[in-house]
This record gives structure tokens, C-alpha cells and sequence, in this order.
């Protein structure tokens, strides 16, 4: 179907669904967060491409919004859930493949002993606070102001219907500032149960930054000081960057990791995997669900990790992330536009400088659509093991004519 | 495989689950939790069976806990879920199914007038508090003492890692006492925001009991009076006993209900419909979670809800279930037993009189499984629609060969 006819299916359904759904559609995946020209509903995905609701079809750098690692449908992983499926899903407990996976886990995962699976990354990242608090009797998590650990009253970026109650026992602190995590600490005093991080700091609408060696291993000393659980929230990044884990290449073990969005390519599971020494707490606390011993998803994970372990998928997605990246500033300084693109750059955030009210931004992730590709105006994208370096440069070419489209429209930074 | 053979390969994955998960198993399915006698790992399930993991078969009376309401691997069910997965079950937003199911739910759930979605019940009843806070601008939330609402702090049957904090704003009552309901609604004067209640009385260990018709009346009526909403917790009895929501026959409308378990005949899946009051509400909060737009979930919900609509599945199990619990009661007189049998028929509660510590029960259960029947000594039970009249009489065939049992080994309530 050509892009220059309008969205009808997309327009009558989110028509339709605005009836029977509270604004249509909810969440970090509703198009009105954003920006102007996305489309909301979707047809097809198979491998790094995903199909609009009228057919139009896009190379993807979303991802899902992370799940999507190896490739949407990946022929093994699917095949090893789907024979799951057919055997077990749910019944009366877990099956088989949750010792495969745990023990899976358990080898793969650098501070690993143990693992407990769930369904969302909120219920990890939960969960983990919970068993921080049990084991150490006390109260405080101290968190970075601006991190999102999921969408639930303690910890959800919208205030409406919380209560201050809900986050009554969280401090903040500045993420990468050893002076405020300090602070922080001496704050909560004898009362500091756990520090709570993201691998890196990917906030929405701001340049990512790594993780600073000496910042984290203030926040292990910090933890072994005072006997808290130091916590990884690895939802967003992990089985992205390393599969042993986020910090390994910096040298610093959590206490409890929250996984969840790539562990199994897009089926639908979490998982806390956490040191011996927080096992008994985790074993004392209440925590379950109607779904967490689902057997299909965990088939997908197992398939899933072995592929990461096995291949050279992680650093491909690295290789094609730099690919894209490179590629993106020279099309972008062709044009007379200045990025800053952050993070690494298999999940990158693009920025332009100077843009403050996003409105260019905005502008060229609606061109890029037009022109096939899906980027985000202010969240990190993500890159799978189906990027090809063919899907690279079509989308370079993609950006290219985008980055033209808005010069020519007029749009530069303030 | 004779089921007079210890149980090796479930104890071999016990022993191995045990090095790298807390405790082996978790949460409800844990069979320490159960009774003596369970095996905690299956291999197969179909229909009204399951299979553990050295292959013995049994009728079962759990349904995963509630997700299995049509039978394991229903044909028409997974077909649909399976045919829209291999077009798209994630991506970068939601597919048509969604507007679908939600169409579906407006047209079937009697105070429906939009829904939302999610993956676990305790996602629904969270925010179904979430939305009645937001709604009110108020904070107090009225639950009755031993409901299970979910498994995280703020609701959760155990208080090891919670905080006071977490249920500042819980004020507790007994289910169908309006003197002790008028009482926790006088205390919470113009701070209600809601009133959350099971669909009947199915807390664990003890006899369930049906609302009484004035008791919903009066929750109605304090949540009209103070502008607050009455949220019906309908994860385990939703989609069993009234396709329309559970409290159709007494009357009653809920201005939101949370829905999950058998949804989507065990495809993870948890949703919310709300009334029209709520709807502004439930679009300012911000709720979301990764594979909440996962689509195959939502083509099994579609299958389902459909045919417990079209055929008279439901019907059908509460047919089963009378069968069951009137053989039942006259196999326990044959052997000198007699039973507290309480609740809808297809959702039993079997408790022995005068038993106490449950030794009698949990002796009748181990008997139970020994002769192929998967049965709860303190939890209600439940039927689906693949168990079929032969199913039941075998079953009684082998409840009454358990009662033999335990009676020569002299198994009597003190």
C-alpha cells in the first residue's frame, strides 16, 4: 500500500477503540506520547520489521520497545516454545524447563545463585525490593530521581491516584553522583534496605549516560557497609549488552537483578536472579501469580539465552547500532543538523541539539516514518540480531531523505 | 507408569530446582503449601487432565488454579491464539484483536463500558485502586479481612517485606457483615475512595459463602452515598460462574471489576472493565507493562469469551460440579465421613467436619491422588468444561477408594 494514502484502518481503529478503551490505548505505547505521525495499530512483525494496521511496512528500531532481541519470530526460539505449548503450559506447578532455565540462568548470570520468575518487569523490580526489605529487616531504597523501575503506585512516573504512603520509605539520589548517593545513605541511616539502579542511566527525553565505575562501586560499599541489598533493575538493558549481566564489565556484582522485556525474544516473562546470600529472604517472602509457571515462555527464554551465549548476536546488534550511528551523524552534519546520540549503540538515544521542545525531533521520526523507517523522538531505540547491515544502510538512505524533508519544511533548533 | 513407583523424576527436579531457585517452588502452587502426597512438577496436560513428571495421569480438579475453564489446549482456542501469533504478538503497539476483545467485553460484562489490559490479576486489582484513588481524589480502601487481593505489598497474605506504609490507607471488614462494612466506611468518613470485594467468599481454609444480596446492596449504596467506587475483585470467579460478571443474578453493578485466570482459558491475560463514571479516571493513570499488548493472549480471551457465550460450558461445569459434590457427599457417608461442601459447585470447597488441623484432609487428598484424582484439601477447587460425566463418576470411583483408605488407617476428625 503506498505512504501517501492516509491511514484509514489505523484511524478507524483507534476510532473504534477510543469507544471501548480508556483514550483508545494506554501506556508507554500509546502514539500520543509520542509524537505526531506514528501509527498505533500493527499487523505484522518478522524479524527487524514490524507492519502497520493499513500495511505499510517499516524496518524497526523499537524492538517492542525491548523485547525484541533476536528477531520478532525467531524460527528456533518460537519452535522450542510452541513445542512446550503443545506439551505444557500451565497445569498445577512448573514443568521441567524452569530447572533448565534457573540452572540456565544460574550459569550464565555473573552474581547468580539463584533465580524466581514472574511476568512483568514491575513484578521483578518489585519483588526485588520486597526481598531486600526482608532480609534486612529494614525500610529505606534509595533510587535515582528520573529512573523508571516500572509502573506501579511505589514506583510509577505519574503520580495520579498514588498516595504519598506508596513511596513514603524511597530517598533519591542523583544517578552517578557519589556525593548524593551519600547523602542519600545517610539518610536513610540504620534504616537502608537496598539501593536500586538501572544498568545505565536511560531516563526518557535526556542523553544517556554509562554508569561511572567509581559511582558504582561507591554503591556496592555503600551496601556492604551497611548490610542492604545492592539491586540491578536490568529490565531494559539486560540480555542486551552482555549476557552475563550489565556491570560485569565494570566489575560490580549486585545483590538481586531484575530482568524481563529480551529474556525470551518477546514471550511474555521476568525474573529476579540473586546472590546466596539474599536466598533466604527470598524464600521467606509471599509472591506468585496465576501465569509465572507458564512453560512456553520459559522454553523461549532458554532458547533465547543459549542463542546469546552460543552466538555472536549481541555483538552484531553492537556492530549495527554503530553502523547506524556513524551513519546517522554524517547524514544529520550533511544537512546542517548537530545529534547527540548516547548510550550504546545497540540502545541508543538520539537527540538534536538544542531541540528543546523536541518539535525537530519530532519532525524527523514523522519523516523517517514516512520514508519506512521507526525511530523514537526521546526514548532509547533498540536494535535486534536481525538487523542487517542492508538494513542499516536502507534506513541511513531513509534518514538521509528525512533529514531533508525537515530542512526543507524549515525546521531547525531554536 | 504404576503409581506405586516413588515419584524419582519429581524428586530429582526438586532436588535440582532446589540449588537455583529459593526454596525449589514458590507461591501457591508450592506443594509444602498443599499437602503431603502432591507432585510438584507435570509434563503434560489436556482436557480435564494432567500429567506430573514421571507420566502419572490425573483427572484434575485445580485447572491451573482457575486458568483451565474450557480445558487444556481447547482446540479452537489455541488455534486462534496460534494464527495470530505468527502474524504479530508483539510490537511497537497494539493489533486489531485488541479493539476486538475490548468490543467484546463492553458487549458481555454487564457494567462494561470500556476495558484495559494486563497479565496479572494483581496488575488488575492494583489498578483498579489506582483508578478509584484518582477518580476520588480520595485514599481510603475498604477489603475484607482474609480476601486474597494479589501478591504484592499492599495486599498480600504475608507481611514479611512489607511496610506499615503499604496499607496506610486499608480499612478492613468482614465480607457480608454490614454492621462491620457501615462501620469501616464511618472510618474512613471523606477519604473512601472504594470498596473492594471478592466475587463471594472464597478465602482459603474455611467455608465459602454467596453474598448476601443486602451486603451488595449496602457496598453499592455507601459507594453511591460517598461518590466512591465499588470494585469487584473477579480474578478467580470471573468467567465461571456468569459470563456478564459474578454478581449479575444479585443485581448489583461494580463501577470496575478485575478479571484475569481463565480470561483466556490459561493464555496470560488480565484485564479491567470499568462503567463510564471511571473512564476519565482510568485515562489519567499511568499504567503499562511489556507484554501487555501481546496479542495471542488476546485472540485466546476472543475464542473464549465467545464460546462461554455460544455453548453452555459454564452451564456444563456447574452441572459436573453438583454431580461431584453430591457423589462425593454420599461416598463420605459410606465411609462414616462427613463433609463441609460449600461455594458454587464448580468452584467447590471440600473441608471435612470437625477437621481441625486438616490431618484428615490432607490424608484424604495424598488418598486421592494415589488413585489418579488431583484435588485441594483447603483451597476451592475447580471444574471445566472438558470434564465429562464419566470423568466425575471415575473420580468418585477413586474419592471413594480414598475414603476406604483413610478410614482403615483410621484417619478420623478429633
Amino acid at each position: 500500500m503506498s505512504r501517501d494514502l492516509p491511514n484509514s484502518k489505523d484511524a478507524e481503529l483507534l476510532r473504534r477503540a477510543r469507544q471501548v478503551v480508556p483514550n483508545g490505548v494506554w501506556g508507554h505505547m500509546a502514539t500520543r506520547s509520542i509524537g505526531p505521525g506514528y501509527p498505533q495499530f500493527f499487523s505484522r512483525s518478522e524479524g527487524c520489521r514490524v507492519w502497520d494496521a493499513d500495511g505499510t511496512e517499516y524496518i524497526d528500531f523499537m524492538c517492542a520497545w525491548g523485547p525484541n532481541v533476536l528477531g520478532y519470530h525467531h524460527p528456533e526460539v518460537d519452535a522450542a516454545a510452541l513445542d512446550q505449548l503443545r506439551r505444557a503450559d500451565i497445569g498445577n506447578g512448573p514443568t521441567e524447563v524452569m530447572v533448565e532455565l534457573a540452572e540456565l540462568l544460574v550459569d550464565t548470570i555473573d552474581h547468580a545463585d539463584w533465580a524466581l520468575f514472574q511476568k512483568n518487569g514491575t513484578d521483578a523490580t518489585t519483588i526485588c525490593v520486597t526481598i531486600a526489605r526482608a532480609a534486612a529487616g529494614r525500610r529505606k531504597i534509595l533510587v535515582a530521581r528520573g529512573s523508571y523501575h516500572g509502573a506501579v503506585p511505589w514506583c510509577s512516573p505519574s503520580l495520579v491516584g498514588v498516595t504519598t504512603e506508596d513511596r513514603a520509605h524511597l530517598i533519591q539520589f542523583d544517578y552517578n553522583d557519589i556525593a548524593s548517593l551519600e547523602a542519600a545513605v545517610a539518610e536513610a541511616g540504620d534504616d537502608l534496605a537496598g539501593i536500586l539502579l538501572t544498568a545505565f542511566r536511560h531516563d526518557v527525553q535526556r542523553d544517556q549516560e554509562m554508569p561511572d565505575r567509581a559511582f558504582l562501586a561507591a554503591a556496592r560499599a555503600a551496601c556492604d557497609r551497611a548490610g542492604a541489598a545492592l539491586i540491578l533493575d536490568d529490565v531494559r538493558a539486560g540480555f542486551r549488552l552482555d549476557v552475563r549481566g550489565s556491570w560485569v564489565s565494570y566489575g560490580v556484582k549486585p545483590d538481586l537483578a531484575a530482568y524481563s522485556k529480551s529474556i525470551a525474544n518477546g514471550w511474555p516473562l521476568a525474573c529476579i536472579a540473586g546472590s546466596e546470600r539474599l536466598r533466604e529472604a527470598a524464600g521467606k517472602i509471599f509472591t506468585t501469580g496465576s501465569f509465572w509457571y507458564g512453560a512456553a515462555a520459559m522454553a523461549a527464554a532458554v532458547a533465547t539465552i543459549r542463542i546469546l551465549k552460543q552466538s555472536d548476536a549481541l555483538a552484531k546488534t553492537a556492530a549495527m547500532g554503530q553502523r547506524f550511528r556513524e551513519g546517522l551523524d554524517q547524514a544529520a552534519g550533511r544537512h546542517g543538523y548537530r545529534l547527540r546520540q548516547t548510550g550504546p549503540a545497540q540502545m541508543p538515544m538520539v537527540l538534536f541539539d538544542g531541540d528543546k521542545d523536541l518539535a525537530v525531533g519530532n519532525a524527523f521520526c514523522a519523516a523517517a516514518l514516512r520514508h519506512g523507517i521507526y525511530l523514537h523522538p526521546r526514548h532509547n531505540m533498540f536494535f535486534c540480531a536481525a538487523h542487517e547491515a542492508a538494513d542499516i544502510d536502507r534506513a541511513l538512505e531513509a534518514a538521509d531523505r528525512a533529514f531533508a524533508d525537515i530542512a526543507a519544511a524549515g525546521f531547525r533548533p531554536q
